[in-house]
């Protein structure tokens, strides 16, 4: 592989990187300007792909190799976004990096990684900031709007990725966000189980105090009061797990009004609902219980599962974040929110009709 | 949480960070040393807590904050080390890069994370370079001898995680790795499936070239020879869901000569074969067919799978890799491979004992 065309390409002369060649050299020697050269090695910057050539032709000769961290000095830019993320044992936040990390790569930024526990996710900050990313973005992590605020001043603003801030009462700028309509998701899943017939739904929530819960949960209870119908009983699972099995075990061991539908707070919970509902109570799904997620992970799809899951659409809440990214840094946009729509995954753990 | 204990701390007067501020007024202001107050903001430098204190107390009151970046250029250190992961949807590696960069960030590094598809992870070296990290840690990801060499000498040495380089016939010095004893491992697997009296033992490959692929066979079709025994069957799945399933379909749809045991050389395909087996061909694991997979990723122990498996220990290849990284930069050391112990888990997707 080290032989194949594609690594001359990107290697040159590698060994004979030569540190006392500049930007100047190679400029003369391509006969191009000197900011023809910089643009050249500027993701996304506009230079013709002949002076691109012209200028790596010239670059590959003299040994000439790019400073990206004196660059940053130089234009104040980093070209670094810190990605902040917790809970990557959730399917969703390894697809979500994957997609994220991928994406920023191909509008030119890289990315700084921070994998937090839950509870440390502000105090990463300050360490964030001492490497001047031009932005962060905070997945599956709680932040204080008014800390978002701080760190945008000290010139890095920050994107919420699946979470809204805590709304203070007399906030006026909340800081940018990109969620799925979590609470139209919620209906989807109300309507879904009342279609199929359930009197006992129950409802095993994520962490409490995160948007994501208190807005799919609101959705889910105000749709079935619509419906006539109501939360039937509840528990938490805190999105986790083994906080699912806890949640499960607490719902569904007593034979008497034992819950025949569960709406679940995350795919990840739901697919350890299903495994203590099966293995351990011996319980069938959809038969005596259906289960319905949200998310639709991989795993929803697998054949020991067949989950019934409300869909969070990865693809376009990773372009807005790409077009908020941008509009903040290089349009001075102020902050804003998109939502983006859920849909309902029908499989085989629900029952879709009345039987 | 903006207003707790820990993140007035961390961020101190946030507001009023004055760039104007260098090290020497916080020196002097703090009594100490300007190289203290430099210490006091390098990871693991070596500085008493009582000065630490005075020196964050001084920063925080004259709202000074240090420029990580710019003390890259003077120590020409970036405490940046580029983690290169392709295959996130596999549960292995999110484990591995959630572990990995939280020993790296308590180690006093930063994670610069590149997600490659598998066929560009030579090209994204160059990428990496510009940015003078430290060193690059390639998991799941082949990359040549040569290749690792030419980074080392640009200043970034490669530690390649779970995968060793494909070795030239007269290499000298390869590059640094800390894998799994695989070879072992496929032992470990032969001798339990033998144990449990199997008959017709088939084999589902992972990448063919992979060193991970290529020392689990060999170890497992060498102890099969041993105990008197052979691959009765072969199919390869790349270490994709999607290709174990293609795999499990070749092996087991036709009644006649079907296996009754097989070893899957990772638990993402063992998991997609389980599925097949059951879901789709209606076969019982293990009364029918048993399973073994490799890596013990926390699916595995899932209620719906249950699966026996090979464990890569995953805490002691951080740990050999912490260390490694240790020697490499502060100690001068020459690149080394370090093979960390499988163990055998046994859950119910497979015999036990011939019955």
């Amino acid at each position: 592989m080290a032989g194949s065309p594609v690594m001359k390409e990107a290697f040159g002369n590698f060994k004979n990187v030569n540190k006392n060649v500049t930007s100047q050299h190679v400029a003369r020697l391509a006969q191009v300007s000197q900011s023809a050269v910089s643009r050249a090695y500027t993701p996304g910057a506009s230079v013709s792909t002949h002076t691109r050539q012209r200028v790596m032709d010239a670059a590959r000769q003299l040994g000439y190799r790019p400073n990206a961290i004196a660059r940053t000095l130089i234009t104040k830019k980093s070209r670094m976004i810190a990605v902040v993320m917790s809970q990557l044992d959730n399917q969703f936040y390894p697809l979500v990096l994957e997609k994220l990390s991928q994406r920023l790569r191909s509008d030119g930024y890289h990315v700084l990684l921070f994998i937090t526990s839950r509870d440390e996710s502000d105090g990463v900050l300050a360490e964030i900031l001492q490497y001047q990313v031009d932005a962060i973005v905070m997945a599956s992590t709680v932040l204080s709007s008014a800390l978002a605020r701080d760190c945008a001043r000290a010139g890095s603003p920050v994107i919420l990725f699946n979470r809204m801030t805590k709304r203070a009462a007399n906030e006026d700028h909340p800081p940018s966000a990109v969620t799925s309509d979590n609470e139209a998701g919620g209906r989807l899943a109300a309507r879904h189980l009342h279609a199929g017939g359930h009197q006992r739904i129950a409802y095993i929530a994520g962490l409490e105090e995160s948007s994501t819960n208190l807005d799919r949960e609101r959705g889910f209870r105000d749709e079935l009061a619509l419906l006539g119908s109501r939360i039937h009983a509840r528990a938490v699972g805190n999105y986790s797990y083994e906080g699912a099995q806890l949640a499960a075990r607490q719902l569904f061991s007593s034979a008497s009004q034992r819950p025949d539908a569960v709406f679940v707070g995350s795919d990840h919970m739901a697919l350890a609902v299903m495994d203590v509902l099966r293995s351990e109570l011996g319980l069938r799904v959809p038969q005596d219980v259906s289960v319905v997620g949200f998310d639709n992970v991989p795993q929803a799809a697998w054949g020991a599962y067949q989950l019934t899951t409300i869909e969070q659409s990865i693809g376009p809440m990773i372009e807005a974040t790409a077009t908020m990214l941008h509009a903040l840094l290089h349009e001075g946009a102020q902050p804003s929110a998109v939502t983006v729509p859920c849909r309902l995954i029908v499989r085989t753990s629900s029952k879709t009709s009345a039987l």
